[in-house]
């Protein structure tokens, strides 16, 4: 992309045409399960997912990395490819594109605005992080960039609220198996911190003596051995991930 | 792609560049599990996955089913998305270029060449099929197309073995919840018939107490009353998916 004025910028000649990154990016804090979005620099109260595009040079997971570290500063995080979403008019016969295209004429050269209005293909990426653990950095699209209840989403442009329900459809699909709570948690944890983190994602109770045993059975938790104190019989165990 | 010759033929104009689609199609025969795979026409017994490439004017699913029925000619059959495969080298540090790049210069012209080696971002797609029912059509790149058992899986190309790999995973992962059994049964059946469906796709024993359990949680069976006839008492309950 080239601004209008003599910045240098990178161009679309570096990225892989008509195929996008979508990031939704799911923050736990204080029991509450959050995710990243963009307000856009246009419409009333209309928001994106962090995204972007493919480096020639890099692969696909490497492009997914870089962005979720552009918008939040984090390295290390699980990032899980969940779907492609494919659809010939998801962007050139959407009805967002008369908010997007006068705004993109604003900033740069007809020709990488047409570029960035052309039909795209995107591979949506989550994560779940530690709210408290991130530094959130807008993009040049974001007006702001802010932490949603997943029960107070806004309005969403293009195909970005379907894109965040087959997410949050995912994370849940998978939390055992990708033990994704395994950075929501202090590196010892007792068994009822763990229970509220999946209370919180998935939004329903999940009584001790079942759940216990439910994670037991995964065999992804060491038990520590307790010390010695003099209310050793009332302290609760405290786990660690394998 | 053009032929040197006049032959009328599909432009790579008419595609998306850089993203491909690759197929792992499973098929179900007397109790085995096989995958079809093309023979490529050079190489000693190198294979590849079936595959193509996406119409600018079809969306990936639609150009998934399209190129399904292109090779097995049915329709109506379930395609699951399971897997991007976006390393950057793939295709382009292929060792298998030397192999690729010779063949296709006898067929296409030098452009076109070019673009089918460039660098392609591959969306993995499955299904699992009656074999029974399929009548396999090879493509312009197959010397022929062969149902392989998965156990004898030869030399492929590319990353297509990870691919396989792939696939076969998510069909385990994913087969309770897909239903996938349901287009390799008559339309009523035994537990034991869908017993031994469940036996071949995950290569292992299912006590039929457990089985029975398991399977009638899952909620998508109908049992069926049993016709009055003089061995009644002995023939085992019919089942249908709802």
């Amino acid at each position: 992309m080239k601004l209008k004025s003599n910045m240098s910028r990178i161009s679309t000649e570096e990225y892989i045409a008509n195929l996008s990154i979508d990031c939704v990016i799911f923050g736990y804090e204080d029991a509450e399960l959050k995710v990243l979005l963009g307000k856009l620099p246009f419409g009333t109260d209309l928001y994106n997912l962090p995204g972007g595009h493919i480096r020639k040079s890099e692969s696909v997971d490497a492009a997914a990395i870089r962005l979720l570290f552009e918008r939040t500063q984090l390295k290390d995080v699980f990032l899980t490819q969940f779907k492609v979403f494919g659809d010939e008019n998801r962007i050139v016969n959407s009805p967002f594109r008369e908010l997007m295209i006068p705004f993109l004429q604003q900033k740069y050269e007809q020709a990488d605005v047409e570029w960035i209005m052309s039909r795209f293909v995107c591979i949506g990426y989550y994560a779940i992080v530690d709210i408290s653990k991130v530094q959130v950095v807008r993009s040049e699209f974001d007006e702001r960039l802010e932490w949603k209840s997943i029960h107070e989403i806004p309005e969403m442009i293009y195909d970005h609220q379907e894109i965040f329900e087959n997410a949050l459809f995912a994370l849940r699909q998978n939390f055992d198996r990708f033990l994704n709570a395994n950075n929501l948690l202090p590196e010892t944890f007792t068994m009822k911190e763990l229970q509220q983190v999946y209370k919180t994602v998935f939004e329903k109770e999940f009584p001790m003596n079942n759940f216990q045993k439910k994670i037991l059975e995964l065999n992804v938790l060491d038990r520590l051995e307790k010390k010695y104190t003099g209310s050793q019989h009332k302290a609760p165990y405290l786990y660690k991930f394998k």
